[in-house]
């Protein structure tokens, strides 16, 4: 770790500064995104839509990374694509981005419009702010610790409700398709549906749906099999936007354990972290 | 968007006119809606959650009838409130309007963008045509019979794709939510996923959803315990767009079965068809 005196000057300029820079970044990428998801390229029989998803990942996430770089030399990444491709998935002190270049990949791959970027930034191991950019729809989700949370200006306020049985919860499907986990997903949102939830939503969006929750237009969101880079810009958005981040085993919320819990209340969490079972996924610290 | 020719007067006004009747009306209503969206119903003591989207569904299903009985005093109606109110539920060959004034009711309640009004037109018994108004977004969906499908102007198109493997495949959990229907639903869905169809995605909206497929950013849909004013307009524009949409046997689609598949090639309708268990919801015209 830095000493302090070069810590606080690797942030010249002050979280203020970090924090236009990822909401700039955030809009170009969107841009980018969105221009990709116009054009033809299912027609292509070079490009597989696999590629085509790791080609537009590639570009935004070396895009965003490569301009934080220049301005703010001695702070750290951790993004999807860099970890995918081996690097190390581990939150020191440091000044450190935490970056989904595009959230929500199968969705982009067959252009259904819920496709974001997302950019958390933490320090001493605690997260300072989070930008999110639903590229098709073009709203701006931000979120700056003791600032609060807005989107595209207007400040979000997450639900009060207590009670399960009027709630609309939302939850992702996650990555493993094994039928032991499969059955774990599919039983747990049966336990909930069982327990009267107004609705369960699979929109394809972890970041997008979290952001939901942080606007009121959902009372709950669990998921095993998400990522820190998922998790950690809107992690501070719904926290200001009045909401609660948790462990699924309704302890404190450990950003690399592949799983969560979050809610408008803390009633609310506790309810779902209660009703569900545990779907292991391993951490991201220790791949 | 605007249809071309004054042709083929069948009836009092023509269709184009009934066309232009139903775009008008459901963007009056989509604007109603979305006011009622962001008003600051919730922290109201009086009106229940319940009581606030039956308001809202009653108003605007009042104004969309009462506008189209009086400039076409003898066509018919099916509509979602009416028909809960206990209107009888049956398309005979005159010309009939079938009306969803709210559909993602339990959306619209928790504010969850995903709202849409939905009017369709059909004479002798034939779907003529159909508006889809996605309330949030403004996007407006039309199909008219020999015409295409647009949206908001641009031409729809499904996707081609023919392999479940490939597929991202919409879904509903549908109203019954007694254990074994639950189980019936949930099991359909693990064999989709057990396919290693790419993903399911729940969006609250049949209509929307049913938009999306149309729009080609989804491969397949399928649903029991829908009605036939969420399947009328959106059968149009799909089949407009190029698409499938046919009953969960795998025989033609029954507007008043409570069941659907819908796909972007009869190859994908197909094998969803094949892959579903059958939920009873029974018969729109029945009950």
């Amino acid at each position: 770790m830095k000493p302090g005196g070069e810590d606080e000057a690797a942030l010249a300029g002050g979280p203020n500064e970090c924090f236009e820079a990822a909401v700039q970044l955030a809009l170009q990428a969107g841009q980018i995104i969105r221009k990709a998801l116009t054009e033809e390229k299912r027609v292509s029989t070079k490009t597989s839509a696999v590629d085509l998803v790791t080609e537009t990942d590639h570009l935004v996430e070396n895009l965003i990374i490569s301009e934080l770089r220049k301005r703010f030399p001695s702070h750290r990444f951790i993004a999807e694509e860099a970890t995918a491709s081996g690097a190390k998935c581990v939150l020191t002190p440091s000044p450190t981005w935490i970056i989904d270049p595009i959230d929500g990949t199968c969705n982009f791959v067959h252009r259904f419009p819920t496709v974001a970027v997302s950019i958390g930034f933490a320090v001493h191991q605690e997260l300072e702010f989070g930008v999110i950019y639903h590229c098709t729809e073009e709203r701006l989700y931000t979120g700056q610790r003791g600032r609060g949370a807005f989107c595209n200006g207007q400040r979000l306020q997450v639900s009060r409700e207590t009670d399960l049985s009027k709630a609309l919860v939302l939850t992702e499907i996650g990555p493993k398709r094994d039928p032991a986990t499969l059955r774990l997903f599919l039983s747990n949102m049966e336990r909930l549906l069982h327990a009267k939830a107004h609705g369960v939503r699979v929109i394809g969006s972890s970041t997008l749906a979290l952001c939901h929750l942080a606007s009121g237009a959902a009372d709950a969101y669990y998921q095993f099999g998400l990522h820190c880079w998922d998790l950690a810009a809107a992690t501070v958005i719904i926290r200001e936007a009045g909401g609660i981040v948790m462990d699924t085993s309704g302890g404190p919320l450990d950003l690399m354990s592949c799983r969560v819990v979050a809610a408008g209340t803390r009633e609310m969490a506790m309810l779902i972290a209660q009703a569900l079972q545990t779907i292991d996924y391993g951490r991201d610290d220790e791949n």
